[in-house]
């Protein structure tokens, strides 16, 4: 599927001359870098946009944004190109710019427990530079994402079970506007009842309400003690149930993800390793040494009643390293299983309670489709992923993969849960959020961002299509 | 001070007759019941509301706020009178709509630990009917308010420094907009990225966005075990001390609380006890057994080592009720030491490692102002409130109050905190959120309200005095 709309606004030439006086060498107008720049990790393609700017700093992208806002042109945030659905495609034309060398860190509070970074950084170096401190920043969505994108999709990942997203550990911002004004939002006290919570809209808000110049987040002490596990059962069933009473019974787990037995299979052929080829969780456990060894050994009760088996204990950080590595390129070991393929990936969320059933319904359907799928989740969000593996040229495959994510979205939102838990709606989860929200909220949503985009220069044709 | 604009819309005879054609016994244009609902706790006064709207159902809520837009006429729903910033305030005249009669609870899904309520079922008539289920709803900011008031205000509390506040813990929302259509927010999963979050946009915007008719909130499994303990401290900045090592260690204590030793005496003389009069803390602990033992242990070790002593705890629920009465009549216990005398409530929130320092200068300053007053605070989230009593005849005193409020504002956001930690805008602390957020991020809420509510009669004059 090629998204393109019928309102092109390519740059003029008159904006690219503006453009180069202003940025010079911090503007390209390559084809590598435009294409480099025009895509990302979905299954969605568009023409790149005309032109990257490399913004180095807070005025720099302030001053982009004016240029574009007076030449009624597109402007797409880029961070680390590692969103899933169609956010950074130009579909309306424009310019991307790319705030990957914004990414210092600005402050950091070691005795409040916040930081404050530009939006370029990526979790990774952000990590790397606070393990010093004990401190660290647990949002994991896998991908090394830069924190600015992970705030405009209101990304979380494997910690998020305990930690949550990106949506409770934002605690201020500072945002260009379409005008090319900046605004702060937030404060980096912990609560806040001062006006709308303009923090909370902007996170999540996909580059289409404002771009973010800094990002500042909240901080935990690395845990004094961890341990990780795996454990594998007979049957998703089980697994899943093992999931459902953890979490009922209030465990404070970390992580608890969920691998399909043919996905820990491609994950052993990609990573060269010998796990049982059955049903999976891995888990991982923080707190003082009592209590992670208490919350270990409920889930261990727990994990027996339902025949879980074979568990594996990782005590340093070495081996917890190897296991995790082996759910981090889950992804990447599906995508490779099958070359040139692209990947439709889901995102349902289900409140806990309805997870066996949405899962057991989703893998019968998979399974009787014959297209080729790996299987991974947060499941103690409630929050999972399909990766239907489809031949980008055979239109029959995908529209059949896409008849699977429409059913699991259907069958998701019947169920009290969300087409996305975590990815965004972008292009390709449009239609889904108007079948979830329905047409008066998707209207509120359109009319704010009428309101703070009266032009819709920023990331237009996403979420909504405006 | 009498806070009445010059934008009057006072409801026209021809609305009236329609609400009461509508409405019929549901509608009151009584006196004293309008004056019951044009006040609220706070220290400002204004004319009544015009009528009073007894909501039934939503489809009530719907068909008065549709009349009231027709008729241009401001709406402002009311729950449980307990705001403290002047919310209620009809003052530019309009309608009243009290949703207290809508009180049911819609759903208690207990293995999702959820639950849907109408707005006006109050805090402690859930806690009631959640308790034999073994769940429990968290958020306790002292008055029994309507979940539908907590959640415009953005509330939170004691609690608030474990569980979070109204902005963590509501899920989904049905909301009745200024036309009269209603929308849907959230889901019932844990967490999502289907779009701007307007679930939070709504949550704090304190009945100008919109009038909530069901709330769907978080709950939580009634701690295995719970400990409270009390603790003297020969000096405010030693308890203040205390609290933040505990905070930056990591422990997850789901309260603890400041009086000051002159609040304590007042406490002492309202409820009849005997605790010691010097500052003091009040704290509690919930966990499996040992998790609150090791939690319990910790902090005794962090108390001694600023000199506390006195601990004195309460294992049985009756006393520990002793306890926090004592606590949560601080504020009438204040109030009633002054007869006649009306509250100017302060509220910031700092950053946990400017506490001490935040405090100890606004209690030098308090003192050396002369004006009587109390002080309480949710110190583990760095929120504290200082009640100055004044009379509210004697305009000097105000006048006096209001600066030592201005000098505490200033100092808090300079300290990179907030005007107010959870009691909200209203109409009191106006200046205060310009001064906080700067004029731009004001625009960016107004614009909000402008494009969400054209004709502006959801309870206009707050938050930004539109």
């Amino acid at each position: 599927m090629n998204s393109t709309t019928s309102t092109q606004r390519t740059a003029s030439p008159l904006l690219l001359q503006a453009l180069q006086e202003r940025f010079g060498a911090q503007v390209s107008t390559a084809l590598a870098v435009r294409e480099q720049h025009g895509r990302d990790e979905g299954s969605i393609q568009a023409p790149p946009p005309d032109a990257v700017v490399f913004a180095e700093s807070a005025k720099d992208v302030a001053d982009a944004v004016r240029l574009a806002n007076e030449h009624n042109t597109p402007v797409i945030a880029y961070g680390a190109g590692s969103s899933l659905e169609g956010h950074l495609l130009a579909v309306q034309g424009g310019i991307s710019i790319d705030v990957s060398r914004m990414n210092k860190i600005i402050a950091i509070d070691a005795d409040d427990l916040t930081v404050t970074v530009e939006p370029g950084i990526t979790r990774k170096q952000l990590n790397e530079a606070l393990k010093h401190q004990g401190l660290f920043f647990p949002i994991d969505p896998g991908a090394d994402a830069s924190v600015g994108g992970m705030t405009a999709t209101r990304a979380s990942g494997t910690n998020a079970v305990r930690y949550g997203t990106l949506r409770e550990n934002v605690l201020a911002l500072e945002v260009v506007l379409a005008s090319g004004e900046t605004i702060h939002t937030g404060t980096r006290a912990k609560k806040s009842a001062a006006g709308y919570d303009l923090t909370r809209l902007f996170v999540g808000s996909e580059g289409t309400l404002g771009i973010f110049t800094q990002i500042t987040l909240k901080l935990y002490p690395l845990p004094e003690a961890v341990s990780a596990a795996i454990c594998s059962f007979p049957s998703i069933e089980q697994a899943v149930r093992t999931v459902i009473t953890t979490i009922q019974l209030g465990v404070p787990i970390a992580r608890v993800e969920l691998l399909d037995g043919p996905t820990v299979g491609l994950v052993n052929q990609y990573s060269k390793l010998t796990l049982r080829e059955e049903p999976m969780l891995l888990m991982e456990f923080h707190g003082s040494p009592a209590s992670v060894k208490e919350q270990a050994e409920t889930v261990q009760e727990i994990a027996a009643e339902y025949e879980g088996q074979a568990f594996e204990w990782a005590h340093t950080p070495e081996e917890r390293t190897r296991l995790w590595t082996a759910r981090h390129n889950a992804y990447f070991a599906g995508v490779q299983s099958r070359p040139g393929c692209r990947v439709i990936t889901t995102d349902t969320c289900v409140p806990i309670s309805r997870l066996a059933d949405c899962l057991l319904a989703s893998v019968a359907e998979a399974q009787a489709s014959g297209i080729t799928y790996f299987l991974v989740g947060h499941v103690g969000d409630g929050n999972f992923h399909f990766g239907y593996l489809i031949n980008p040229d055979d239109e029959d495959e995908r529209q059949r993969g896409e008849a699977l994510s429409l059913a699991l979205v259907s069958r998701a939102i019947e169920m009290g849960g969300t087409c996305t838990g975590e990815h965004g709606i972008g292009i390709h989860k449009m239609d889904y959020l108007v079948q979830e929200t329905g047409d008066g909220a998707v209207a509120v949503m359109r009319s704010i961002k009428q309101a703070l985009d009266p032009k819709n220069i920023l990331n237009p044709g996403k979420i909504f299509a405006q």
